[in-house]
């Protein structure tokens, strides 16, 4: 597993700020307030109730400093590491209650980016000894696109661009309301900055020879047969112009993207590592059960 | 399909303008503000590619409405509707750049809360018969507890506690801390308030019957079989305690929903209904495609 | 007095940092700025000029450390504590400029809290000996819910419906509108979820018994008098509806809430608690004054 | 009664949407949700239960208009108006489900707004005939001093330093701190800028002549009798030194106003007219009961 | 002059609104509330008081929109049009307090921006017929980059990274941390996602050509004399290896700029485009003075 | 160099955190996550590349902090304090990659303000010797305002009213709105509160004699010569109306100021302090480069 670099703190601090606002209502936690002496103190680990990849340590460690100081969150893993099924995840300790109050926002925090994470690795697993990448694409969750692609990084995968601010995508609307592939491509050289990339989009092998021509950064080659793709392969090896990177999508799924990853892309992106992976799940026992 | 109420748009608003936030980063979409010529306009339909229930026709209006006034969406179905594979969702004209650079937005919005509402009413059609109520857990993305409430809803399920402040619901380890389960349930009397409705957790029959006589407003019975299930609810038939509503959860699947249901249960809650709830697949294509 | 929990940090955070915002400006204290050496250190006690309840110490502690890290607020009394004219509430040291700088906005809070605070308390203290609770209402300050309803426990008296999406309170524009009351409540029936109370607000005997037989958790009797909130106990108590939660509002003054808890009713809900109590006055002398 | 301009629409926004949101929690208004049909409209009256001066219009205006943009208020007498028992304030309509979901938080800012004007005007009555105006603090409810403010012009007040930022007060810790008068007010003049007023609070005559003689444009008179008040006037009138602004602060009540106002002073300031003014009680009936 | 997209409202939103409370404090203009009728209008002409390009249009109109419905902004010209003194740029009419009110912040927007539009095309002026790009930086106002951005475009300028999330920007001490620049290398083409450009800072030609046989889209060549550039351009042209972009920056002025242009460099970088343009000087008249 | 207040905390933290959220994206800084190693650490020097007055400490050090709490940032010298070329500003250590992901933001921050105290200062430097003061106006960056008048004081100037609702300013436009002179300042005079200043602004020593008599705090004389200026002067030192602060204001630059202040003014108002600042260079190095 690749090192993986921390989310700054500027980028987590609301989205933590913002789970807990909306849990805690205009009273916290009513359960807890009334129940928990303010002096207990407890220590619980978190244990995986499944194998998978663990992410979002960050974000419990937050959560739980958020509700309060006192509380201590200590990872004995790292991000991004394989767990079996009881092992311990981490461990945090503090006063009862607010363990207990911020428990849930860890949890669906971790939950869902051990979920991206663990689903993404399975991706990575199956085109392994093929070239291609696994990317993810921008259908995620509103609000919560840094974690889950740093989720994607977790699982072995890779991201996408950032933002429709980031990099240029050309389908084939933009060609049509631009005026042709030509006129879209001589817009783009004019007036795109240097520090942008830009993928255009093709269906068919058409297309894509044309596209060829101008030299993108990338083409995405969209809902293509492995054998088309293979076909679109090749002639980037013999074609005089400067060989895009190549980004399958459309129609990957576990049981596809063997077979796809095997026509000898660069890339394959897929949507459902971060909109449909299902919740990693994770327990929350007390030290010593 | 009861009808459902829309969310008041004070809620809605600071979650669509943090999605756009997000996708525009510091310039919005360089691909559209290249290519698409200001003065273009176009019209596209939303069409399910799979059959399910629909919901989220308020937040993808919103979402077009803040990128752009000119833009217009009009649902021809409502929020919790059936829906087969290529009817007509919905349609959006206006200004042809902008419906490009809010069409990715909208779709996670709709995707995310349609995928939820379709797996609920799956829950919902399998304890057909039953007087059981499927309902939602606080096990939702963080920050976006009230889209997924209502898909719930639109899916025929029912929500749940909003939030810790809004009901009590007392675990193990709440009893545990406050000295067992009589010190925890005077406490709570003497405490809550009297809008404030009670649950207990209950892992093991006879925790159950010792519950029952303090007389909560609900006991959640959490991973009993369903034969458990069935005894816990003949037991409250005849006690001579308040009967309260009692509510089953844990090992909840789709195989697994219709035998709990069977048991007599009031309410079944299914964590999976947001937290794993795949995404619902909708394409958007020019009108007369 | 019974123990009080603090408010969770999280949701004071926000309103302290815009009151600051607020009484900063764009410059911050000039006063203080131009006249008080950024060396100086002092030390100060807050002390009651009157008797009554304190509440508000996690505001004005946070208050000062906003302003500045090194200020330190000690309070040697709890939130809920009765204080005597004179005694020391709490002291504050640290950087003189700050101590001043923040002055105003701790003892606006702490005033206002502890007002409420008081106030509760002569409520409570009028209906000592019956068994009736003294409850708050919605009728708080906009954007100060949490604060006020918190300075109503620390008086002594109870919470109610946090927000209205926490309970469910049916009045008679409510019953008109879904045509009728049995329309309404069998409608409530199927909708409202598992964990959510039901309050029914009923202004005449008549009423009142017609909405027995449905058996929601709470009636309302709002402006009765003794008399018939005596009688509406009594019916309670020989019907063979389940008996409700009784609670009386309307008219509720120092002068009649004596009355009205002799009646027997459960609960009696004051709008005035929040939204009349006079400012609590506390002063800030030098430690030795 | 002079006319008020309105508030700037800025400002208030992002007070409202708090209150709502607040009130609105996850899931908006339960009650209306489930019981009002959506076609359902009405027609409401605010009519006070007491004589007063009426204030808020703005806030209840932009309070439905957030709601739902189909509601409509309209405002039959200004901000600033006396009003008695019945009169017609205002009326608003609109879907009925919406002007219910609404009314709390509108009433809330009404009563609020409305019970400062009220208090003020019986300021501004008590001191009739006398040079003195009325003025507010910065003893103002957190968050909300814009709106409070603006209640006191209502009432015929006037207001204050705005922020700490807006102007100078020399109190006598501050005096201290610099190292005695002299120092002070030397610092004050070397370093304050040209558009910020300066004011002096003093305790004793003793002061109060030395600190005439640096012609600050205001000298506050602390917690003096009307006689030691109408000696300050008169030393005033005849000093060389430029006549300062004349405050009085301390002890004012509706019974002690109009005797420190026959002293002369030019401004009285008032914490109550904020801080403690009881809410002003409005109902909301249907339109023609 | 090309054709600029306006910025997206949801990104300027915020910005106009901060700026607007900035100004407004808690009262709002206190002059124009005291002297200006509220059913005065008025009408008036912004116009250049130098010759230069206009920017700011949607930031005016957007000022004034937020401070009054009712103000209508009409521009005349378009973002990017150059004007001479005296020309008519746009009209604004209205309610004539929130004219007045509204007039500082729209002049402080349009001021900025036209600035940094007609420094940027004096930059584009002095490169003509070279094929050198002017191109903006990341030395933007903090909380104003995307405003910049755009005034850039406006002059005829490129933009550049859009922040540090969008492209991939190596320099000395990036490299020093990594181990050297083969280590640096590989690591980014390893870990980069395809959709992000990579960028090299070089200092000398030595490091410039080894450099290029990694490939990297663009290599900065910073601090060098125009000769040292043009020998770099001369290598880029007949290496084996991809010919990178090629960005000159450093010691970049109006009277340096022709000069490093003539060395054919691909884009100059310019970080006074943003820092440090001058104000450009727009008055409002009455609309017929 | 007079000593500089901090800003409070409570103001910087907003501005910071925007200025970081802008730079960092949905992703953070792509270059050192892949880069530099977690455990490296550095230590760099802020070093000015030109003469001039330091500004922007407390930004630079808390820019550091939210990056990475680890980081340190020690000034040696302190807001204020004139510079000469290669000077050691402030040193700062900690992760190398923290450090790296900050120093655009703290430099931007930085070089900005120090560039508005260093234009301050030379303005300051011209007027030596005349009573004249150097005061900033409300041309200031939208958002930004806080800091500008920071940096105005660093570099020995003044501020001037901090926003609309802290002081009066009238214009011929206010004037013509009001109905004349007369009627403008009678309604000044009738409804501005006694904490408030009031300035008018005229154009010619006709409209000042008649000013003159309504003895407002300050005149603002808009446009004039040195020679008109010296005469206005002299017709204030030998009215029998209170000698109000003269302001003079327009066509004021490095080369005019002296004239300008020769003639006797109190105060000089510049727009350009703020708005055509160039920023002031400074360059980050190792620590022992």
């Amino acid at each position: 597993m690749t090192h993986l670099t921390p989310l700054p703190r500027i980028i987590l601090d609301p989205i933590v700020r913002r789970a807990l606002e909306e849990d805690f209502g205009n009273s916290g936690d009513l359960t807890a307030s009334i129940l928990v002496p303010e002096e207990a103190t407890n220590k619980l680990t978190f244990r995986p109730r499944e194998k998978g990849i663990i992410c979002g340590h960050q974000l419990a460690a937050l959560t739980y400093e958020l509700v309060d100081h006192a509380a201590k969150y200590d990872s004995t893993i790292m991000d991004g590491s394989a767990v079996k099924k009881h092992d311990v995840i981490s461990v945090v300790s503090g006063p009862a209650g607010s363990l207990l109050s911020a428990e849930r926002v860890a949890l669906n925090f971790m939950g869902r980016m051990s979920g991206i994470a663990t689903l993404t690795s399975k991706y990575v697993e199956a085109v392994k000894g093929t070239k291609a990448r696994i990317a993810a694409t921008r259908k995620t969750t509103p609000g919560l696109r840094a974690l889950e692609k740093h989720a994607v990084l977790a699982g072995g995968g890779f991201t996408h661009r950032e933002s429709l601010a980031a990099a240029i995508m050309i389908k084939d609307n933009h060609i049509a309301l631009a005026g042709g592939v030509d006129a879209a491509l001589s817009r783009i050289k004019a007036r795109a900055d240097h520090m942008t990339k830009v993928s255009v989009e093709v269906d068919t092998l058409e297309q894509y020879e044309t596209v060829l021509t101008y030299e993108p950064d990338v083409i995405l080659l969209d809902n293509m047969s492995p054998k088309q793709l293979a076909e679109a392969v090749k002639i980037a090896g013999k074609t005089k112009y400067r060989r895009p990177t190549l980004e399958a999508s459309g129609g990957v799924n576990l049981d596809t993207v063997a077979g796809i990853a095997a026509s000898g892309v660069d890339v394959i992106s897929v949507g459902a590592l971060t909109h449909s992976a299902p919740n990693f799940d994770i327990g929350l026992d007390a030290l010593n059960s």
